[in-house]
Parts: C-alpha cells; sequence; structure tokens
C-alpha cells in the first residue's frame, strides 16, 4: 500500500512522538505496547483479517515479487508448512557478491541521511508491517509451525515492537552527542584558543541478518532495524525453510525506502537452498562490517571465530533451568510450568528444559511432595492442559522440522520417562506434526551427561538433587559453562531467594521468581524484559541494550580553528 | 598519604560534584579541566616539586613496596632511563594463576558495591594520583623519555582526565536505567498483570591492562578506571621498560581501596621481564573477561584473535597522514606541523607520517610552493624550532628505545633525506639519546611499499601526488588498510574541505581542519576530543565513548509477580 505520493514524505515528522515515548519506555521500563496483540478486528478493522488470509494465498505457488531487486533468475523455493502442504514460493537469486555489491551502492545516500530521518523511515516501516499483520501471520504460522495466535503475536506486533525498541536505542544512542559543540580553552596570556567540532555518527558498513526458522521475524527485527537506523543497508539471509515472513518485510522496507527518496536497495532478500552456504560467505566478506544471528551454538560460535572483519551479534542456545525449592501456590506453579513447557512444543530459546528438585522434595501449601510426586504431577498438569485436541493445537503448534522429531525419540529412547509426548490431531490440518511435551526423571550426578546438552523441542527433564543450594550450582555451572536465555526459581524462603539472584547474577542470567500467575518465562515484554544476555555463552547480545546498537556505527570528529569571540554554529556546549 | 580513618570514606559524597561536571562535559564536549596541567606552584603549592622529586629519587635502586600484594619473591628490573641511568627498581613477583586468583578473591565485595560507590573511589584514586603528580611525572620521564613539562602534563594530569572521563562514561551508563521498575499490563478481564523488576549492572569479571612503553598512564588510566567502575578488579601488566608509572598507581589505588574498605587486591601489579611472556598467558586465561592494550599491531591483532574469552580494547597503530592542499597561513603551517613531527621526537602514536602534496606544488599566501621547494621549507622550520639545544630537548625528549634508532638509520639509508636527523646534545643529561626529525622526500606511486608502512618514532614522508584528489584517494586507502589514528587538511577551498570531511567520514577517521595555531593534531583534549576511532584498523577502542564501557558490564534483571496495586519499591516507571 504505498502512499501515491511524489516528494518524498517526511516520516519523521510523522512518527516523532511515537519515537520519543519508545525512548521514554526503554528508559523507564513500564508496561509500552503501541501494536496491538490481539488479532481483533476492532484494533485492525472488520476487513484485515479476510485481507490478510487473502494476501498470504495469493502469494503461494509462484515467484515472490520484489521490484527492482537485484540478482539473476529464482531461487526454487523449499517451504513446506508444518501444518502439510508445500507453499511453493520462488525468490529472486542474487549472490553475496551481488547482494555485497548493491547494498554497498546505496548505502551512501542513506549513510549520509540524518538519524532522525533513518528513525523516521524505520517507524513507517513498522507502521506498515503492523497493518499486515495477518497476511504475517499466516506466512509465519506456515513456516514456523505456530499456532495462528502466536504467529500474529510473536511474529507480528510483539515482533514489530521489538524492531520499535530497537529503532528507540539507535536513535538514542546517535543523537546523543551534540552535532557540533564549540571548545574554548583559556591562554595565560592573550585570546583563548578556541575549536570549533562537528561529531557525525557514521554506519559501520553493510549488516547481514541471518534469521531462524522459528522465530524469523521477532529475532530479525532488531538487528535489522538497529543496522539500519544506524546507518548500515542490511542483507536479510532467511533460513531456507521459513523465507516469507522475511520476504514481506523486505517488500515493505523497500517500498518505503523508495517513498523516502532513497535506493530501496538499503533492504536486500539473500533468498538461498539449504545447499547453498551463503551464509558463511556473506558473514565473512570484507565489505560486511555487522552480522545479526539467531540459530544454532556451533554456527554462532563459528561466525564469533570467523567473521572478525564485523561485529557480530549472536543468539544461540543455552541450558534453561528451572530450581524448585518450595512454594505457597503449587496449583499455580504446575499450570505455570506446564504451560511454559507445551507452547509452542517447547520450540522456544526459552523453554526450560532442566528443572532441578531437591530429592526429597518441596515444600508446598499442599504438603511435601517428593521429587518423583511432582514430576507426576507436572505431567498431570501437561494433561489436564493438553486434553482437549483444539486447545492443545492452539498451544502446541506444530513441529517445525525432522530434527526436533529426532530428538523426541531419542528422549524416549532414554528410558526415563516421567510423562510421555503424544501426538495429537490437528482438528484443521489432518497433517499436521503436533506432538504433546516429553518429561523425563533425571538424577544431578549420574545423567549430568544427558541434561548438560541442549534438547531443543518437547523435551524437559526433572532431575533430583540433594538440596536446593546443590541446585544453584547445577544452574551456575551451567549457565557458565553452555548458557542459558532463562532462569526460574520458586522459593517461599527470602534467604533462599537472595541466594538465587546472587547466583544468577554472578552467573551471567536473568530470573524470574515465583512465576505462578499469568505470566510465562518464555514471555519478554519489549520495553521493560531483557532478553539474552552477553554475560553468558547462550548470546554475544541482549535484545535490547545500548551495546545491541552501538557497535553498528560511529561517532567520527572534525576540528577547526576559529576565533574564541566567533558566533557558535548550531547547539554545543563551550566554556 | 592515606587518610587516618577507621570507618571506610564516603568517597562518593566527597566526589559526586565533580562526577556531575565531569558527566555534563561529556555531553556537552567543551573545555573542562579538572587537573591543572601546569607543574606550577601556585596549583600544587611550594612544596610539590621538591617532594616529588625526593618521592621520586626515594624508589631508585630498591625493592617497589606494595603492602600485602600477593606473589613470592621480586622481578629485577630493567628499566633504563633514556637519559642515561637505570632505574633499578624490583617489583613484586606474581605468576599470573596467583594474580588471577587474588583478582577473582577481591572481586564479589567490589562487583557487589553500587556504580556510586565505585566511581567515588575511582575519583578519590585520581585525586591523590593528581596529588603525586610530580613524582609520576619523574617516572614518566625517565621510562618514557619524555621530557620533564610533558611527562608531568601526558602522563599526569592529562592522564587523569582521561581516567576521570572513563569514569564518568562508566558511573553514566551504568545509572542510566531505574534500579527497580513496575511493570502494569492491563487484561480484558480482572486485575491488571504485574511485576516488579529490578535491573543490576554486573562486572564481566577480571580485567588486565596490557601498558606500553610511551605513554603508559595516559593511554592506561581509561581502561583502568573503566574496568575498575563496572565492577572488575584490575590485573595491571605494565610493559617491562615503563613499570614505575603505573607501579605509583597501583600503589596509590590500593591504598584507596583499603580505606574504601575494600580488599586492595582489586587492584595488582604484575610485572614482569621482557623473557616471561606474560601478556599472552593474561590475555587468554578463560577467568579474565576484559582486556585493554596499547601497543604494536601485531600483538593487538592477535589479541583480538586470541583472548576470545574476553571484551577486548586495542589501540594499535596506523598511517596518520596530512593532505596539504592549500593555505592562507603557509608561516603557521610549517610551525605547527614542525611542532607535530618534532613533539617527543614523533613518539607518539598521533604523530603526521604522511604527508601528501601536489607536485604542482600549493597555492599559499607567499605564492605557490613546489613539493620540493615545500619540503625544504618544512626542513627549514625544523631547523628553527630546534636550533638551540636546550629548547630542542624540552621538544623532543629522548629516543625511548634502540628500535627507533634503527628506523631512523633506516629512513636514512633510503637516500632520499629532505631534512636529516641529528644529535642534540642533551643540556643536563649528556648521556641521553636526543634527535630531531628526519624527512624524506617519496613519490605516490613509486614508493608506496615505504610509506604505507608505519615508522614509529622521528620519521615522516614528504610524498608527491598529482593533484589533492589523488591525494585523498591515498587518504582513503592507507585509513581503510592500515588504520590511522590522526588525519589533517590543509586548504582554502570549502570544496575540498567538503571532500576530505568525506573522505575522512567513509574511511573512519577523525579529522583536523587548517591547524595554523596553537593545536596540534598530537593534542586530543579530554571530554571533548575522541582520541582513536573503532571504524578503521588502528584501534578497536575509541577514547572515550560509550562502546568503551558498555562492553565491560551487563544490566541483569529479575522479575516476580506483586498486586497490581502494591505500592512501588524506590524508583522505576509504570503505566
Amino acid at each position: 500500500m504505498p502512499h501515491p505520493t511524489t516528494a518524498p514524505t517526511d516520516f519523521f515528522a510523522e512518527h516523532q512522538e511515537l519515537l520519543r515515548r519508545a525512548t521514554t519506555a526503554i528508559e523507564e521500563r513500564g508496561h509500552f505496547s503501541p501494536y496491538v496483540e490481539m488479532p481483533s478486528t476492532s484494533a485492525y478493522g472488520e476487513e484485515a483479517p479476510p485481507r490478510g488470509e487473502a494476501a498470504f494465498q495469493a502469494l503461494l505457488g509462484r515467484p515472490f515479487e520484489l521490484p527492482g531487486h537485484p540478482g539473476d533468475g529464482l531461487v526454487r523455493g523449499v517451504e513446506v508448512s508444518p501444518y502439510g502442504f508445500e507453499l511453493g514460493v520462488d525468490y529472486p537469486r542474487v549472490t553475496p557478491e551481488q547482494a555485497v555489491s548493491a547494498a554497498g551502492a546505496a548505502a551512501a545516500a542513506w549513510r549520509a541521511a540524518s538519524p532522525d530521518t533513518r528513525a523516521g523511515v524505520a517507524a513507517e516501516i513498522l507502521s506498515r508491517l503492523n497493518a499486515a499483520s495477518f497476511e504475517i501471520a499466516h506466512a509465519v504460522q506456515h513456516t514456523t509451525g505456530q499456532a495462528f495466535v502466536m504467529a500474529f503475536q510473536a511474529g507480528g506486533p510483539h515482533a514489530q515492537e521489538r524492531g520499535l525498541e530497537a529503532v528507540a536505542y539507535a536513535w538514542r544512542e546517535q543523537t546523543r552527542l551534540p552535532g557540533t559543540a564549540r571548545w574554548v580553552k583559556p591562554q595565560r596570556r592573550g585570546e583563548p584558543l578556541a575549536l570549533e567540532k562537528t561529531y557525525t555518527p557514521v554506519g559501520r558498513g553493510v549488516a547481514v541478518l541471518i534469521a531462524c526458522t522459528t522465530f524469523p521475524t521477532w529475532n530479525g527485527y532488531p538487528g535489522l532495524f538497529a543496522s539500519l537506523v544506524t546507518g548500515n543497508p542490511v542483507i536479510v539471509k532467511p533460513h531456507p525453510r521459513a523465507v516469507l515472513p522475511l520476504a514481506i518485510t523486505v517488500r515493505v522496507a523497500r517500498e518505503v525506502l523508495a517513498e523516502a527518496g532513497f535506493d530501496p536497495d538499503v533492504v536486500l532478500l539473500a533468498a538461498e537452498r539449504p545447499e547453498d552456504g551463503t551464509a558463511t560467505v556473506l558473514a565473512t566478506h570484507p565489505e560486511v562490517r555487522v552480522v545479526d544471528f539467531t540459530g544454532s551454538t556451533r554456527f554462532g560460535d563459528w561466525l564469533e571465530a570467523n567473521a572478525r572483519q564485523a561485529a557480530v551479534f549472536t543468539e544461540k542456545a543455552g541450558l534453561n533451568t528451572v530450581v524448585v525449592d518450595s512454594t505457597d501456590d503449587y496449583t499455580g506453579l504446575l499450570r505455570n510450568l506446564s504451560l511454559s513447557l507445551a507452547l509452542y512444543s517447547g520450540q522456544m530459546c526459552t523453554t526450560p528444559q532442566n528443572i532441578l528438585v531437591p530429592r526429597e522434595g518441596l515444600t508446598t501449601d499442599q504438603g511435601l511432595r517428593t521429587v518423583d510426586a511432582f514430576a507426576a504431577d507436572l505431567g498431570a498438569a501437561l494433561d489436564r492442559l493438553l486434553g482437549d485436541p483444539r486447545r492443545a493445537s492452539a498451544t502446541l503448534g506444530a513441529i517445525v522440522g525432522d530434527a526436533v522429531l529426532k530428538r523426541l525419540e531419542e528422549a524416549a529412547g532414554l528410558g526415563r520417562t516421567a510423562h510421555p509426548s503424544s501426538a495429537v490431531e490437528h482438528p484443521e490440518y489432518p497433517e499436521a506434526t503436533v506432538r504433546t511435551p516429553l518429561v523425563a526423571r533425571l538424577e544431578a550426578d549420574a545423567d549430568e551427561e544427558t541434561y548438560t546438552r541442549e534438547w531443543f523441542g518437547p523435551v524437559s527433564f526433572v532431575i533430583a538433587t540433594d538440596s536446593t543450594e546443590h541446585s544453584l550450582r547445577i544452574l551456575s555451572d551451567a549457565v557458565r559453562r553452555h548458557g542459558a536465555l532463562t532462569a526460574v526459581v520458586h522459593t517461599t524462603d527470602e534467604t533462599v531467594l537472595a541466594a538465587a539472584r546472587q547466583t544468577a547474577l554472578a552467573a551471567g542470567v536473568h530470573l524470574s521468581e515465583n512465576l505462578t500467575g499469568g505470566v510465562l518465562v518464555n514471555q519478554s515484554a519489549t520495553f521493560s524484559d531483557f532478553h539474552g544476555s552477553a554475560a553468558n555463552p547462550a548470546a554475544s547480545a541482549t535484545l535490547t541494550d545500548p551495546a545491541f546498537v552501538l557497535g553498528r556505527f560511529t561517532v567520527l570528529q572534525s576540528r577547526r580553528h576559529v576565533a574564541a569571540t566567533a558566533p557558535a554554529e548550531g547547539a554545543g556546549g563551550g566554556a
């Protein structure tokens, strides 16, 4: 829906109030949600749901159109919906060299634009992505396997808010310094020495976003928008099995860039076949100066070691851990934790894997529960939550790929199952692969090798420890050695709580305490919660903190003599 | 001069006004100089000069005392004054493992202290270093070879101001977020969801400072104080030939830490013999999480590639370039440039090496000067500046080491000398090695191999180019490929000036324009000028910008459910 303008639109003027509110929000860290998270017609209009679905359907089985995009021919798409059909979408084929060259050619005017201008363009892109949330939700659902409502929320408004958050950080950090300043140094004799100085934020160069299959937009937008607003062109390299949501994103970005008077090649799509391996070529290209990545620890570590010419921001994997000591709301604990495990079949980088319980048990408002009783209770809570196939499907979504199914089989093969995984028939999509979580009962010492690797997907372990102190030692060790995106403690004892906080601070992981209500550990509220921590091996980036944007630009300075009494040019302090 | 207190002193209360002024200064970037730069008795007291000299003399020829410092035995010192005598100071011997272990043991209380407390301790250390400026000046003079006034200024107050600047950045960045915030999300039905969140800045871990021979304090203090204030213990590893200034610094830091109630092992000295090679061991130790380094490109590149467990901040070397196009103050240009080349015998990371002049010449207020005439004029300006041995010695200082002398011989061997280097007899120290700068006349194309490597010391080249446009291309290429700390343009043409600014922005180097007055390109004013730029290969750090402190700590979060209507604890936004 391009605006029918001829002169470039001043998107900064349109969005500066939103940018200011977003900047306040990242400082105050309260609740701020500018994009409506429910797929409701009252917010998005009566026509939005059918239009979004029709737009999605119209994309299937044909080449994806990106007018003016560089490259030759098409990449034959390999996307298959986890709900059981091929998407059949082909994408423009562009070699890494073509992409870097086109991005580089588009960079000069974008780099020369002001941070205000770039932030305005980014906010407009987000606004149009928000309007396209239903179309994007279908694309996310049928690439990632997320259930529709989650695909809408996490893939639409929540992803857009993470993007806006990155825009706010990038805008704020670039506009903190005065554009010019007068430096006047008194001399013992004669006129003071005086210099006029200019300070210009300059982007580092071409950025590459290497996205993942499970949350292509939510994990992708922060890097995309942080790089853009700091003055860098971005090459979007989606996972071959989750291209469509990012292709729509690139289409919208290019439309807005063109309307704002910029070369649309400031944002490019570099689709590939699974066998092409372009990520390594792009990430190590000498002209590529920023790399964002979400995905496996193996490839993230490789990027950090090899993409030395670039600032590298990774989100990899870790061992998310729950320490269960005691609770005054056992029912709430079980309800909250079982939902955490079931949501999107545990295919989230935030899903708890290791649940540490003292062998002797935990004290609850329902009496002492041994570790075995707790595992059984958790299994029963999962059964209650997932008893109805319709509701179960809406919670679990579908399994994104064969590797997850294989791990599920391997977990069953451990022979320690406390709650088995079962197949659920999807009410709408009979071909969908839907599975409930498996919970296995392990021992802290004997099974260390098993639970200290990541089992991405619907596999969790209830692990018997000697004591809560032992549990905290395991938490600390797991986070330090393998990293973690999340950690949870359940306790009614303020001493244990204090010890858990100290453990989390020292190990470098964010902590959620006594989650028994409506907030899950998997949920991370934009503008308020940090997602990931560069303090442990699971990530080198935090969504979103100042470090996430600062590595993408440098402030460069020039200075010249002026008469000490000359009037100052622009803002800036003296004395 | 420890305060005779028994209870820990509240240094934050004493220094918070200074910290606030420093924080304002880094934002406004005008002139701010809290420590008096002249070695004057009016500022430092009548007794300061003789006391400082006596304190220095008392250190010579005996073991350096650091009460309670870990380790066993002594490292036999190898420091020799470039003015011609052995210092004969031995230092505590501590192995890398002992140092890391002691720093780690001291870390917990320091990490748990508030940013306010840590900034107050740091400001007190700086205040006492300032009071010890004369002692430090002698130590800097007789390790680096700087002349006394420069050793006082650069090694004393200017270094202390760079330290204070790092303190201000570290303090500001850690105190930007509220300590706690209330997050309240309205629900369609019933009570809002409410969480209370805490945000805690946490240091990354043990920091190591690997310092250089020429500016041990000026280049060392920013990393030392940035690491300290962000909650990290620091192991100071001086260059074996410039230990004393940093040993005094460590002594003062440990005194203040103890008075503030902390373990003095938060700051340690790791002296070594030249053959010990402890820098590589310390920098790659798994517990070491921050490394600061100033020195050779070769070792800096090695650290960046190998100290992967740490945030690495380097300042290496580059090709500092002057583009001469035209001037309306030819006398001022020659005076300013000749002083830039002569200051501390060109042994500064900011000294211009490559002076690019169109072969046809530059237009000046004294007519057109060909490149050969310019080289001759520059040589004559050097002769005028350095004609008097007393004044020459005060400008040149002494040659820091044999490697510099060897390069000077090699440069003479090129057979292209326009101005020869000559020996100067020092009026006070007949054994001092004092040399004037050598200027050679090269050709842009034929001599590229010669001028595209760094000739650290009193060696510069006047290089004939085809045009100013050609000069700018060479500037751009040199900065991109080899890095640079400084760049200068001289022009009266606004078009050329704009092109030079664009070239500097695109290549990633700070630019000084038409320096013909009292400011040299070598000078970088704390709180106003950025030193170095992470945008080119000469450095991965900028002194000082927010990125210089952010990599040293992480903000970690905890969150817990609260009743939405409960009163907020502490500061923090809601909504």
